[in-house]
């Protein structure tokens, strides 16, 4: 961790190019993200919460949630943009959670417009409730007057879409959003083509930047994003680690199974030796060198 | 969970037939490993501290196991045998551990004869001071008495190979652990084939059953284990999940960037409706229609 | 801990006399109330707030609260009776906190017909916005679904005198939750008589006992709570414990000052060894002398 | 919480005058401390070992006393001086250690030169054994080069006193921690009176500031510790909250067990509306007036 880290998300959301975050579900991914050479880690709630098979439902609490993004903060240099859910209850709760990550180090907070407890927004079925603009802004309010820095990233998200309530609100609510003080708004969508968000793009005023979250219209690159003009500023692969993941560790296991051992799956697999360098045993090791008697 | 899990693990010693257990690093991967149908998942120290991207020495405290292991726990059916180390410290910390351990739900834990600080075992170069034998099996008797109940599985872990002491004195250290008490013995090498295991299990005195971990040994399959004659009961693969999982998301992340978007990646992920599925969310959402209004 | 405390509460429940539980804010303050001879320990949200220094209004989450139980759990003979607040959202959560704490060995949960984030009950222009019965008779119904034993006490808590509703609605309420399955009733007030509670208490069907919390209206003693006919089975002294300490400390502290040393207040204190006696030092001395070499 | 908190300590230390702290076994206490005016808290192991109810001897891990003191913190002006016992374990757990204590923000850390598992020093018959000096002078190194900022207080505790080296071994090692970059010497002692302290004291070369807890022998005022000279610059008032908070509570507990009921012991106790201004309501309720809708 670096205290560098964090203002580094702010200032840099005021320079030129689209900013890249992944999402992380441990300290783990985290570390793979930050070797990997993108710009920002989003400690997800979807990720996190699969990592303790719960559903993301407001199940596991922000304690949960501010442990694992305390864990990522440590493992890397770039900055953690922590994704707070609805911001886990009522105003006082943002308040509280504001303060607890931005002293935990993480660079922002991101909350949205749904009801506590919240339903996953790409869950088809899915409760999509909104609190009022009104109350939301309230949140938002209350976030930006309780962050200690100014350099702590308020991320506004706007689940109108999600919720089928139309451009029209989205637009409204993000203009609402910005005003009340969000560094930027999150626009969600699920539709599967980029059309929707276009929209909303085209649109926006561009009081302040946009962050788009592309897991149901992957066809939108980040080419095609900056053709969009500026407006958007940060684009975060949200859950495709924990899914590849998955992938490939049930595919291991059945080839264990099959093969009744661990005989033939050394190139699915990366040596041990690797996961020592994810570690930086190297650096403990020199330590130990320089210091144990 | 359900407690007749953890009574499984000790009855299922009893009978006949290898039992294959699969270190996770978290739940999600327990559950894999749980629907991937192995008898039971160990909570490994090495994975849950990559999962932290921390080395594996005794930097994680209890804590840190004992949680993991309980996420572990409440996420399968099939029971968890906890990694516990070296037991985190002395006897009094074993019977703290044991305690802790056991009230989690957890079946049993292994506790080795290495000193803490312990050092991952499988790393050239790493620490790999043992205790004396009079020590170690003061920590055995410590955690079979502390267990509230007889169906707790204490596995004393035998490091006397990994440290370069030879057999016999691996055979001595064996024999005295399971003397107090140890319901099993798991004997730990290095060594780059199945050799200096199977001299160890032909001379072994059966007087309890004895564990494998053949991660540097993968030629040995469960079929020529269980050639060997019935003292091996059971069998961990003990970190190759996460290993598979890093080499995907690392796989992942590099077309990610090369193709500057998501839009190339889809075969190398399961859907998100699959993850929906490892969280359960179709039993929380069969709550909400029984029970929310 | 015994796992025979938990089955303990509900058996109590049905024996004759009433039940007395002491509110905690963590594991010492419930070793004194086991101690001392009471029946149960409450896990207090106040005091658990307070120990924490943060209001009782839904902002430590259900983590805290659940490893506060835990450890208080391991640390008496006596059971916990935990207070789960509103569930700590919908019936999602309160499914999740049934478990997680039935799963710690906590003999009961009392979660309550507020909205969630609720705020304390005995704070003067508190939020006492209340669910609508269906909302919570679902709650009830899926917690008594969702605990694993039949031993695990639900009870359900009515804050509708505290919201100021009338004991119409009251007792509505609490013949609902009970109808829905709750054990037991807690019926709350923060009137500064026990006229209100025992007026609810003379109307009551008796379908389920009733649970008690005088902290505003101390004057109803024990024995005048017995003389109310059975139906009232536990009374919980809530935040007692807290309150005394913060007194003692308080004025400890401001003797230090005032004397500007530590030489004149040994009366004020217990001398370390009894400090040594709860932490039950003795015990763990035994077991170094049987198993440290 | 304030960044500036951190700095305090370090800077007060070059002050004039003597800084006093006192010990702390959660947020409540710190909270406490500070209302009285005292310069630091001491997030001490005894006490945070007290109120989880389990002997001070390693058992609680570091998570549990980073925990602790990262609550602390939040609800303090003053800063956190951190009893981090023996580092833990080995160099590496010194590393590990001092990177998340400071990036919790507390002020400093205190290491023992007595071996992991420790036992608490004031305990008769405890286990008093210490490590080599080179051993100690390499965890001191090693603290000090891990720090992120020379803000950061390292402080060396020297319990040569405790384990009976005499005071020669007690000056040798506290000159050998000074050299390798201890900010401060904590010169420990458990004698019934000040003699053994003054005596040191006066030997002491006084290139680095004293630390005093005075527990066993509270005649040594703070008048007559500046009449030592100006060597000792701090005076920590371990564990007398937690002692007298147990005294009063063990006796409001008889009272009420007595009286079978809570009616005659309110001038034992602060009333609620006191726990609600150390929960600091207040802010909470204008968050809710100005931001809540």
């Amino acid at each position: 961790m670096s205290l560098g880290a964090r203002k580094n998300l702010k200032a840099r959301m005021s320079e030129e190019g689209l900013l890249i975050g992944v999402g992380a579900r441990d300290a783990l991914e985290a570390r793979l993200i930050d070797r990997a050479g993108f710009d920002f880690v989003w400690s997800s709630s979807f990720d996190i919460s699969a990592a303790h098979a719960v559903p993301d439902a407001s199940l596991l609490s922000m304690t949960e949630y501010l442990d694992a993004a305390r864990w990522m903060n440590e493992a890397i240099e770039i900055p953690v943009l922590a994704d707070c859910d609805t911001g886990f209850g009522n105003v006082n709760n943002v308040v509280f959670a504001v303060q607890r990550f931005e002293d935990a180090g993480v660079a922002g907070a991101c909350i949205e417009d749904k009801k506590f407890p919240k339903d996953t927004s790409l869950l088809a079925g899915g409760r999509q409730d909104l609190v009022s603009i009104e109350e939301f802004t309230g949140k938002i309010r209350a976030a930006v007057d309780a962050r200690r820095s100014p350099d702590f990233v308020v991320v506004g998200r706007v689940e109108a879409l999600i919720a089928g309530r139309g451009e029209d609100e989205a637009l409204e609510r993000a203009e609402r959003y910005a005003e009340a003080g969000a560094d930027a708004i999150l626009i969600h969508s699920k539709a599967r083509t980029p059309d929707e968000v276009v929209g909303f793009v085209r649109r926006w005023s561009a009081r302040v930047p946009l962050v788009l979250i592309p897991t149901n219209y992957p066809t939108l690159t980040e080419e095609e994003t900056s053709a969009l003009g500026g407006k958007v500023k940060m684009v975060i692969y949200a859950n495709q680690p924990v899914r590849a993941a998955v992938k490939a560790v049930e595919e291991l296991l059945a080839e264990i199974k099959r093969a009744r051992g661990i005989h033939t799956i050394d190139e699915r697999m990366v040596p041990v030796s690797r996961i020592f360098e994810l570690q930086d045993v190297a650096s403990m090791k020199a330590a130990e060198r320089k210091y144990l008697r």
